[in-house]
This record gives C-alpha cells, structure tokens and sequence, in this order.
C-alpha cells in the first residue's frame, strides 16, 4: 500500500506532440506542477476564420493549486503565444531568459496585461520549484536565447532539449553548452524530450555563419538596393546581414511592423549591435544612393500584411523595381509555398532580381539533424526517450534513429497529446489521458467556435447562401405574400433577374403547398422548404448553396 | 502599302504564361488559326468554392470563322481540361495522340457531349491544316502519347516542346526524338516556345527507370502488402511499379476512380502491359497473402476523396495498417504540401511505412532542368525564344538561360497572356494584347462568378453571417414587431443565449430609432443597421461577420 502512494514523475504534453505548433508539456510531481512552455499553432487551412489556436488548459485549471510555474525555453510564437490567455487564468510566476521574456511582455502589454510575475533567468542558472531543480542549458536555435532544461526531480533527472541545433560557430560566438549536457549524461539521465523537427533530415544542419558567403555575394554583386525578408525572431540572421551591409557601406532600413518592434527590443538588450548612424528611416532612405541601402523587412512567409508583400504589390512607400536585389532568407514553413511563391513571381515582374532557397544558400533551419541528434544521445545516454516538437511522422522518424542508437524499443514512447506518462527510478509506462486539444481563438471568443461553426464557414465558403424569408401570420399560419429571397457568395443577383425571379416563384409555389400540408409545424415546413430549394437551384446552377428559410410570424 | 498587308504569324497565349496550368496558346497567320492545349487550372485557394478556372476564349469566339483545330501535345488536364467547354463553343477538330485523345473522349463523355470530332495522330505525322505544317514530335514526359510540334509557317519554323523532359531510357523504350529536333534545327529554327517548369534547376531531370532502384529496395524489404499512390496518368510510373510486383510475385490491384479508369483505357490502347491473372479485384484480394498484394492507388497530393486519403483515414474497404508499406511516388505540386503531410502523419499513426520524396528516390519530375534545355537550345539554334509554361519566376530563369546560351535579348519575349506577338520573316514584336483571363467554372455556372460573389466567400467564411430580419407594415413602414435573429457560422447560436438576446434588443431598438429617423428610406435604415450592428457585434465578439439587413414588407 506505502509503495502504491510514492508519487510518480508524470508528463503530459498538452500540445506538440503530432503537430508542430502551441507546444506546451506539463511536467508533475506529487504537489508539484510545473509547465514548459505555453505556445500557440496557426489554423489549419479547414480552420476558417480563425485567428490561432491554444492548448487545451483545463488539466491545470482542475490542478491550478498545484501550478508552480511556467517555464518558457525560447521566444518563439509555437512556445509563448499562449501565454496571454494562460495569465488570464492563473497567477502564475513565468521563467525565462531576457530576450524570451521581452517578447512576452510585448505580447502582454498587447492583451493589457500589467500584473505578469516575469522572471528573468540566464543560461547556467538553476533555481529551484517545488520538489524540481532546473537548470537551463544554452542551445543554439533561430532565435536568441534559447535553453534546453535539466530537471532534476525526485525520481531522477529529465532533460527537455527545447528547439535546438548545434552550432558550432554561432553568430553570437556563444555555441551550444554541450559540456553541460555531458555533465548530465555522466550523472546518468533519467528520460530525454528532444526536438523531433528535423528528424527526417540526415547531416547536420549548416552553422547559421555559412549563410555569411551567400550573402557576401549578394553584396558583392548587387548594384541597386537589398531588401532582404527574414523573420524578425531572427536576430543572429539580422546581425549577420546587418554586418555585411555595412560593411558593404549601405544603410539599414527596418520595415515591417514585427521586424521594427524586435530589432528595437533586441538592440535595447544587446543582442543586436548596429551603430545608430547606419539606422536610417525610411523617410530619409532617398538621401542614399540604391547602392548604399539595405532594407531589412518581414514577409518571408508571403505573409499578405507584411513589408515585403506590400513592397512586391506597390502598397508601400517603399516600391521594389528594377535594379532592386530581394533576398528571400528563410524557408516557406509547409502551407506557405503558394503566397511565397507568388510574392518571388510579383518581385519578377517588377523586374527585380530574386534570390531564394530554391536558388542559392539563404537559409538555415534551427533545428537539430540526425547527426546532431545523435550527439545529443551520445552524450545524454537517457534510459527513456520521448520524441517532442514534431508531427507523427517526425516523432515516428526519431523514435526509429533512438532505437539506432541502442535505447531499447520498450524506453521509447510516442506520445500524443494529452497521454500521460508516468516515470519512476525504475519504470515508465503511459496510464491514460486527461482533457486535452486545440482551443480556436477567434477575435476577442476564446473557445467558442466549435465543428458546427466552422463547418458552417466551410459551407458558406463553397457555395454561399440562399436566405428565403417567409411572413406568416402569426396566430393562423397563413403565408403572408411573396417570400423575400436574398443571398451572398452564392451569385451575383444584379446579373441573375430571370434565376432570382424563377427562384421566387417556385419558393412561392412551394411555400404555399408546404403551408396548406405543414399548418403551423415550421420544422416540417423549414425542412421542405430547404430540400425544395436545394433541388431548384442545384438543377439550375450546380451548386449548394446553404439554404436559409427563416420564417417571420407577424402579428396583424 | 502593299507591305503592309502581308499578314504577320500571330503568337496570343490565351493561358500559361505568368502561371502554371490552362495552357492555350493561339498560332495565327492571314486566315487560319491553330489553338495549341486547351487546359484548365486549379483554383487559387482565394477562389472559394470555385471548381476550376479555364481560359478566356472570347478571342477565339471573335475570330471562330479563322479558327481551323485544336492541336493537344498530351493529355494532361492543364493541356485538355477545358476541351469540352471550348467545343461547346467551336465544332472544331481535335487533334492529338492516341492516349491524348482517349483521355478527351473519358472527359467529353462525362460532359455528355458526343459529336466531338477527334482526329489520331502519331508522333512523326505531319499535317497540313491551312497554311500550316504540322510535324508532331515524339518527347519523354510524365504521361504517354506526349508530342512536341514542329510548325511549319509562311514566315518560318515555329517549334513548340509541350511539355517534355529528356529521357534516354525511357520505361516503353521510346526516348525523345531528338533527330527530328535536331532535322529542324539544321533546317533553321525562326522561334521556339519551350516548358520552363523545371527553368530554376540545374542538371538534368534522372529518367524515370532510374526510379527501378527504389522499388527494387522497397519490393525486397516489404514485409506486408504494398500500396503505391502515384498519378493515374503516368502510365509509365505504373507499368514499372506493376512490373517490379510481378516479379516479386504480387498481384496488382487497382484503386482510386480516375486510376482504375485510366489504367483499363491504357492498357485496352496497349500502353500499359500486365498480365490479365495479375490483376485482382478489391473483393479478392483477401484470398492473397500480404506480401503478395500491391495496390495503385490514387492519392499522392493528398486529395481528400482519393484512395489513398481514405485508406489512411479507414473510409475505405482497404484500411491501412500495420505491415503495410506505403509508396507515395509523386512531389507535393505547391499547395498540396500540408495535405499530403496530413496523409503521411495519418498513415504514421496508423502503423504502416511510408516512403516518401522526402526521404527516397521516388519521383521524378517531367519537366526538363536546365541541362536539358540547353540541349534544345543547341539543336535547335531559334531565332526567338517565347519561354512558356511557367510562373513569372520559371520564365524569367528560362530567359535568362536563353541569353547564356547565346540567343540575343531582344529576340528573347517574356510573355503574359493575351499578349500578341508578331513575327515576320526578319522581325519580331510584341504588339497590344487581347482579351483574355480566368473564367471560373462553378457548378454548372461558367464565368458568373466574379470577384464581388468571391468576396462574399471570403467575408462568409471569416466570420460568418448574422441576419437580421425586420418586418415593416409596407403602405405605412412601421415597424411590426421584433427582429428575426438567424446567424450562420458566426457563432453557435444554442450556446450564446446571451448575445443573442442583447443583440435582439440592441436591433429592436436600432431599427426603432432608424425608423423614426428615416421613414421609407430603406437604403439609410439598411446602412444604419449594418453599421450599428457591425459595431455591437465587434465590440462584443471581435468579430465582423457579414451583416444582412433584410426588410420584409408585409401587407396588413
């Protein structure tokens, strides 16, 4: 009975796990809750409408007494975007390094939140939480101030690696802390959470200072302006064209709305050093010859607000044309193939000069590769293994190179959100699931769009809407005239008299038998009028549209 | 004077320039006309609930009397998708190969449309229609019966590739015929319009057989059935994969419509080779041991009604699972990225294999690279060079290319459809367009939906639609009574008791002071409670569905 009471080291992720987006892993022990990370995910493209998408929280609502703290491993939307709401709910301190948590407080200062508990920790600190001693781990990754965590828990010690790469030759001249994961490994860890991103991708992902020669070339050879879009995250990237420009002799010029807010927030912290005299507003950009000018902007995703698209359709001060050399310095993440395809065809032909992934070296991923992977379990030796970050087919690829590297099939799981793994000093094993999945935000309603709504969009999206408005007397049922029709997205009514007015007819004709049959039972009538008028216009267009009788009872 | 009435060869794509898909190209000269491809497109995903996009053919309506074939380098839907809407216009004769022609007659038979006139060609025919002779050459591509077209004109050779790759060792051992090219080339070529699909790649696209060596290794190492999702039409694909199983002593089975549909149409018209006793029906298929059983299947972009979408998602007779080994041969074309990610996870998780582009040979383009191109610039020495068949991007690399291999910048035309090019023996000149563009298919509805009813879509399936229905008495306008509340995919109405029912009385009380304010007017009331209601709902939602005021005038 004592032995049945020892509490257990239990892991459930509450996002990330066969997906990439809102990650978030609450990590539990007898009183003690902490939860890594607290990221949003962008809608899938049958999510329509919708603005993002968070974790499903009521696991720590239902243990809110229990939740010690967030602790946040980088800045990254997929590990903070759901903070805001998560602070709404819970007093919660947040953990995290500087550049993490500036981030977060913008976000903040954006929901109007004030009262955060922000807590600024560095790499190599530990502190302590509950029954938890954490220590955070530099790693290398696409964004500053990444950590990996070291738990030490009751039961031994877990490692949760974060997003990373190993990067020997970082911009920041601050490589990955490898010896302090060498540390852990002698000491012998207990269970790894490690960054499945790139692991179907064999090699080691480049050091972030290769992109250096690509965009020595580009300098070299450009004879107008460069404008070169990459994620504003990105300061390393930043710096690294920021230095060559000017080096080059060319100005700086940010644009962009997250590109402005972020190079700020990383200059005023010291990760990004540019000296103020190579700033120039975009105001003061005409003063310099194209040659002397590089444009630092957003829309490496295609993104339809962003700098860059606004450029590429003339919808910006700045208008990219001939002589003009773009630099498309990133990878369209998987659904943005099109819009960033599209925005490479408008720079083409506004006659610019394009460079992309497809053409030359303009991108690294920060994300770990097998060989990198594999380094990190050589040096971790862990007895349990839990692939994180990554869809099923990324966490299936990472499971097979774990058992390559001779961690037994049975110390390997798969996990989905919402499973619950349970680790002792000698055994793991899944046991259940709690409240888990993917809450839509959309405007200011946070979980209140559901499968009905969204199928509804979808619906109005193909074909539109027929409305069919019917007055009837309300205390005789009797129809009261001609019903009213009117649709959107359905047809363009200004060309369509003689189907509208067919339509009126019939909907007249039928209302009329419907009434004499239905007497005052509207469901049997609404129902009839649908399936009429879904057979009329399917016959007479092809199409279905969703088909709205709504009856008025007037009294008179 | 007289100079001036000797007509000029006309050169109008109707469709494919600036894009991939809808190919048309119009050939001109004095009275005759050829159409080259009569393709569709696939819809833009801003296109709601468009079924697809085909060119706009009003130029050839003008000129219908000119109007002497239709000539199909193969039968891709990008090539022959719009055939039947075009011959419901134009009874104009249809030329093309074989399987070409095959794949027309499936399509005209769907659209019941039964008088077409189809005429056979082979490659190495020539053909004299009006003042053209039209030499049909024999290329590689990704589906039978391909041919490039050597035209013969009053003012000169005019070669168009179609779409083609290079492929010394094709699977039915009938390689491009680059004698006839190089015949031509020494002939003396006036202009070329070449495939620029593949523009931005360097080296050479590997032949198809070179794909024999990843099936080998999957045949050899699969332990359960195997399924192979590829394209129906690339009947070369499916001939080899059909092959390799019969060696390894698996039967074939056929899935998905369009595969089993243009599999039986190759191999009644001898493309396509495979023991009557190797093919088995779904229903026999269990009486087979897993290791004896390869299935084809359609499904390798992921499409959500496909064979393949259904196995992975057990809506299928044949559910995949464990021991399965999945094949998808084929590249996500741009767009499909996410769902064909979808499938690969689904099929994860549901135990099985899944060998993919992305982690083995098992694709390969049909589209020539660079290496490629160059070879046909060589044989062929034009005079012009028209790059088609390509986004902005691909043409301008292909222009590019044109001027490395020594073809001289003004004779080189980047065109965009409905452009008009003029060509004389001596010169060359774009001169004015034509009308031209997208015509939407939807339902059976062609070109009536334009951008206002493609708004409508894109505004429905944001937010949605709320409604608002308001009697008035018509000879005096007052109002009768309460507004009628209906919302579609803005809300779920049955969980938001309380906004509807503020909404109910904020409506009742706008419509109240509207109607005193603006007797009879109905425009001002209707924009007055468009605008108070947008801002009620924003305010209390975040939202901004579309607001449909609708003022029913009841005689009583």
């Amino acid at each position: 009975m004592a032995k049945k009471d020892t509490p257990k080291l239990r892991i459930i992720p509450l996002g990330g796990l066969g997906e990439i987006g809102k990650n978030m892993t609450v990590i539990e022990y007898g009183n003690d809750i902490i939860a890594v990370d607290c990221g949003l995910a962008f809608p899938d493209e049958d999510m329509l409408g919708i603005d993002m998408v968070i974790p499903d929280m009521s696991y720590l609502e239902l243990n809110e007494d229990k939740l010690r703290a967030f602790i946040i491993t980088h800045g990254h939307e997929d590990h903070i975007g759901a903070i805001p709401y998560a602070l709404q709910k819970f007093h919660t301190p947040v953990y995290g390094t500087k550049f993490t948590l500036a981030l977060i407080d913008h976000k903040l200062h954006e929901h109007r939140i004030d009262d955060a508990d922000l807590r600024c920790i560095e790499a190599g600190d530990t502190i302590e939480i509950g029954c938890f001693r954490i220590e955070f781990i530099k790693v290398s990754h696409s964004i500053a101030g990444a950590v990996a965590l070291a738990i030490t828990t009751p039961v031994g010690i877990l490692v949760h690696t974060g997003d990373f790469k190993v990067d020997y030759t970082p911009i920041d001249n601050e490589p990955i802390d490898i010896n302090s994961f060498a540390r852990y490994g002698s000491k012998g860890v207990l269970a790894l959470m490690m960054d499945s991103t790139n692991a179907e991708s064999a090699g080691v992902t480049p050091s972030e200072t290769e992109l250096g020669k690509t965009f020595e070339k580009v300098f070299n050879e450009a004879k107008g302006r460069i404008i070169v879009a990459s994620f504003a995250s990105n300061v390393y990237r930043i710096q690294q064209v920021c230095d060559i420009a000017i080096a080059h002799d060319r100005v700086i010029c940010f644009q962009g709305r997250s590109m402005v807010v972020i190079a700020k927030i990383a200059k005023d912290l010291g990760y990004l050093h540019i000296p103020e005299d190579r700033i120039v507003p975009l105001e003061k950009l005409k003063n310099y010859e194209p040659e002397r000018v590089c444009v630092l902007t957003t829309g490496s995703q295609g993104e339809s607000m962003s700098g860059l698209f606004r450029m590429a359709n003339a919808n910006h001060k700045l208008i990219i044309g001939k002589g003009d050399t773009v630099v498309i310095s990133a990878s369209a993440i998987p659904g943005n193939e099109k819009s960033v395809g599209r925005v490479i065809n408008q720079l083409f032909q506004r006659g610019a000069d394009v460079v992309y992934d497809r053409l030359a070296d303009v991108h690294v991923s920060g994300h770990a590769r097998r060989e990198e992977l594999k380094l990190m379990f050589r040096l971790l030796k862990p007895r349990y293994f839990i692939p994180v970050h990554g869809e099923a087919r990324h966490l299936h690829h990472h499971a097979h190179l774990a058992e390559e590297m001779g961690i037994k099939p049975n110390n390997i799981f798969i996990m989905d959100t919402g499973n619950v793994l349970e680790i002792t000093k000698r055994s793991a094993k899944l046991n259940g699931s709690v409240a888990s999945g993917a809450i839509l935000v959309d405007g200011s309603g946070v979980g209140d769009i559901g499968s009905t709504v969204l199928r509804e969009r979808k619906l109005l999206s193909q074909d539109g809407l027929f409305a069919i408005v019917i007055p009837v007397q309300r205390q005789t049922g009797e129809l009261l005239g001609v019903p009213e029709l009117v649709t959107k997205g359905f047809i363009y009514m200004k060309d369509s008299d003689q189907l509208i007015s067919e339509a009126k007819q019939f909907a007249f004709d039928l209302a009329f038998k419907l009434n004499q049959k239905n007497k005052n039972d509207w469901n049997s009538f609404r129902n009839g009028m649908k399936n009429g008028m879904k057979n009329f216009l399917l016959s007479k267009t092809g199409r279905v549209p969703i088909i709205l009788p709504i009856i008025l009872e007037v009294d008179c």
